[in-house]
């Protein structure tokens, strides 16, 4: 590609750091929590979901996380090395901190999800934790923006993009806003206006850039002028999701494109951003095009949505291409 | 009862204070957490087991606590509601904080109970929201310890022992002690010294009889010095649970008698001191003697825990009459 | 004294529970806080106050507290130890916490006390740092009431008082109310009056006493109810200051007698309960009657107040005996 | 200057943010805290400090910062509005936190300083406070390091240097950097590398710049790398304090020098940083050049370190001017 260079010579195509958590599914569809009977259990957060998309289709992956030291942490750290997600990056707190938990009603709109993040423990990461020697083995570095959320996992997450600058391992920030998280919307936009500027790639919806303007251009709508403001720094690329609309692409040397959707029956709003960045990715580490990136990520987020996990519906190359095949056959 | 008078003229037979959240089971029996596919929901909590086991033996009961103001909340109290519990005393908490959740594997041993209470609602629970009106409309109130291991919530639970003392309202102390809770043993004893000092009836085991004697006889295991001990102040009797060996049971008057358990299949090794705590209060707000009380109580427990839940396996008054006869019909 | 039996194989007279700390006194009388050119420097804290007055009075005197591992700690320490008084329960907290600072103008009223106590040193004691033995060595046990302010020194305090009452050791309980420090009149209230019922002697003015009834009978204004609703528990003596109407004295026996103030030009509004504490103890600890304990207590009251501090200012026996003489022989 | 353009249609000189408070310089000098008998009282704080020192050389100057609502931060905004100092920037805490304190030895060297800052006002600044039509009054704003030490004071300066950059605010960054206000060095070192990329121009001595270099080049001691590692960004200009050995300046245009000091017998250990930078801002915003600015800063330095405060020993135009002719002809 063009606008970023990935450096070959890496043993791992990508590290993604955030949170790994647990994902407890409404056990029926269509029905409130409170009537439900129960849950099923799913390995999930949005920085997981990408590591176990990129590995699902054949890349190499690493993790840079925090997990509690009880059996939700050793539920995390084991399904996550049974994929083959190298966790040399995975750190264990002891000091009362809990496994981030997401419950989640199953509809396709309107569906309730209540997140248990009190003293969440991937939020526990610490500077001291963060090896540049690991993130140099990487060809890339994927942050999600939860990690920003709070101290200490805050400096973590600044130092681990640091260190990627310093020893050419392309930055990838997916935005991942979670307003409840954050004190305000300025503070957030402070963050997430650093860590783009520490980024090759700025990955985010309409409504997660409108935070990042919101001191510097409030009110804007123009996907344009906002792409623009964030091509600089060391962004190179940003995309600006939009939901049924499809994507966004600029790049700093003017190039740019819009990409539609795979339209599918959705079972789930959630899922579909974290299959997108991993198929983007993944596609981008192993010589495609942007174009081809940008396509591969909307096709990996119809297969996710339309499937009952996020972690267990991402796509292998083979389910994403044979996809991608029957859709276009469909659609001539 | 001789010992302890229930004021007859009173809308309510008991108020519990304490916690009501969400009991996820695993639903595989026998299986680690990392393994088994999900759980199952029901209500659970120390007080909401209490309180739900002397509403379905057929008593007035009413609840003092505080729950989150989201879908977990609102399905603890629909649960409560449901079954005639009266929740005038019920608080809505919207500060962030998060109904109590305890994941536990079924198995009969060895069981791991992984809890998420980073935050808790329940311990928000404040003195301005204790209302004495309430409390004087009941025969008892029954406090669970974990009351008393943060503030706000210690205050307010002093505060409502106090109150309850004043009108004339039976005061029991379910020990329910859980270390984690609590900076240390000492910390815990000081507390649940004071609690016990303002109650009718102490309920405890032999462990938490030991951490309640932490300062004043350590390493001491006579459970006849122990009751002595705790007989002081407004207390009129001590009950020390055995577990397979049964209960002891002190009064102030001089009294004392031992009860056996019901031997069954456990399934499960909680939820016995809940049951075995509500048959009790009903038997005694409905004029039963001590020692009817503390045999119901045994019968509930063994009954509860070779059930599959907490709050569903509590008996009705039928179930655990019929229980207790087929019990002597085998054993003669 | 009848009412309350002072062990005299006691190495120390009292040992004194509570902050000790900086006082910074306004250079200039009669001037705000912004125009003042700077302040004179004393060590002060009602705990030290009380126990640097009972040692100036020729009595034995030990201390427990904590301050911090800083150049103020040092001078207070240093100060104390200078007395005379034991440190041998004075802690050091190197965790940040900073020794109490009061900065007072010089006003005999309206006088403006800024009073740093973020994060106070005081207010670290904590359990494990209690030694029965150090309590053993002495005929009493002084509290003062912000040691119960915030945990973990509160649980400290409660526990100290626990030990004392089981070896015999008189407890004293200074009420010292500081509104700001707690969250509520209610929760000050609840943790006052359990160091009431542990107390042998209660001391507090008319104010104090309205904020320990704000449960039990808020509006009172009669001392004789009040009196009674104190003398339970282990309380034998209760105290109620009436400033400038001197004070009333309780007994549980029924005994009961009231003493006027000795009248003299104040320069400062504060240190007279401190003195009246410790001229009180220690005539009580040196065989004196209850009457003449309050009657030197009022006369060190006076002394203390028309002083320029609070613990320089404290009387020696022979001053307060002149000083008695002296307002005899004036008023016959 | 070359380097830096300052907007001349601003009704301010120079806006300093950081903190203001009190400091309490021992009564008796070279004297432990311990053995003196009082603190004389004067405004301090490093941003107060810049603010008075560039007042008193004649510009017009403003504020950003936070005062407790009590006596001191009353002092404090009093002390600041009769020296003209502009106080549109200044808020009110009334949260609990309290103004920042310094007691202070007087020694030439190993003087101790005992601060306290525990829940420290001018660190309550918020973003919301942040009116960026107040910034853009000023031909510059100058920010203290220490408002970067935590939340939410950090993001408030933040989003005020933000602010300068886009209205053409030159931006200059006083490292001021105290270790025990961090949690590491590594978290200090980023924000400071983020607050250096921010501004025109940081000042700093040797052991700043090491903690800035803490992560990307340890060990460094090489002034001119350094120089290079921090022009970058926007940063046109560092200048690199080496205490009696004087400053070096580097710009990124490739201009450097050097400067010496003005040599004179020390009182204290502080102030000498603030002094320098009030006369070099002053300097720099009335047309002189950047080797004026340094010299004049050095001579103010000299003046303020042999006087007796802080606030009261930064000179005038005229002192300035006198002291600088007199050490000339006295070195001829």
């Amino acid at each position: 590609m063009a606008q970023v260079n990935f450096l070959q010579d890496r043993a791992l195509d990508a590290i993604v750091l955030g949170r790994a958590g647990v994902d407890l599914y409404a056990r029926e569809a269509n029905t409130d929590i409170a009537d439900i009977t129960g849950f099923d259990k799913y390995v999930g957060g949005s920085a997981a979901n990408i590591a176990v998309a990129i590995n699902k289709l054949g890349a190499k992956v690493g993790f840079i996380s925090c997990v509690a030291d009880d059996s939700f942490g050793r539920y995390v750290q084991g399904y996550l090395e049974k994929q083959g997600i190298n966790l040399d990056g995975m750190m264990i707190d002891s000091s009362g901190s809990r496994t981030s938990v997401a419950f989640t009603e199953m509809k396709p709109s309107d569906c309730d999800v209540l997140i248990y993040r009190n003293n969440a423990s991937d939020l526990m990461l610490k500077t001291e934790q963060i090896d540049p020697e690991y993130i140099k083995k990487s060809k890339t570095l994927i942050v999600t923006g939860t990690a920003l959320s709070a101290s200490p996992s805050r400096e973590a997450t600044l130092l681990a993009m640091q260190y990627a600058r310093s020893v050419g391992t392309v930055v990838v920030l997916d935005v991942d806003y979670r307003p409840k998280t954050w004190r305000t919307d300025v503070d957030a936009s402070i963050y997430y206006g650093i860590a783009a500027n520490l980024s090759d790639i700025v990955i985010g919806n309409r409504e997660e850039f409108d935070m990042m303007e919101t001191v510097v251009a409030p009110g804007n709508t123009d996907d344009g002028q906002t792409a623009q403001r964030f091509l600089t720094g060391n962004s190179q690329i940003v995309i600006i999701k939009a939901g049924e609309l499809g994507s966004r692409v600029y790049c700093k040397d003017g190039h740019q494109f819009e990409q539609g959707i795979y339209r599918v029956e959705a079972k789930k709003p959630f899922g579909s951003g974290d299959s997108f960045a991993g198929a983007l990715i993944w596609t981008l580490t192993h010589g495609g095009t942007l174009e081809q990136g940008v396509s591969n990520g909307s096709a990996a987020a119809a297969i996710n949505v339309s499937g009952t996990s996020c972690t267990e519906a991402m796509p292998t190359k083979e389910e994403l291409e044979s996809f991608i095949a029957r859709f276009e056959q469909a659609s001539r």
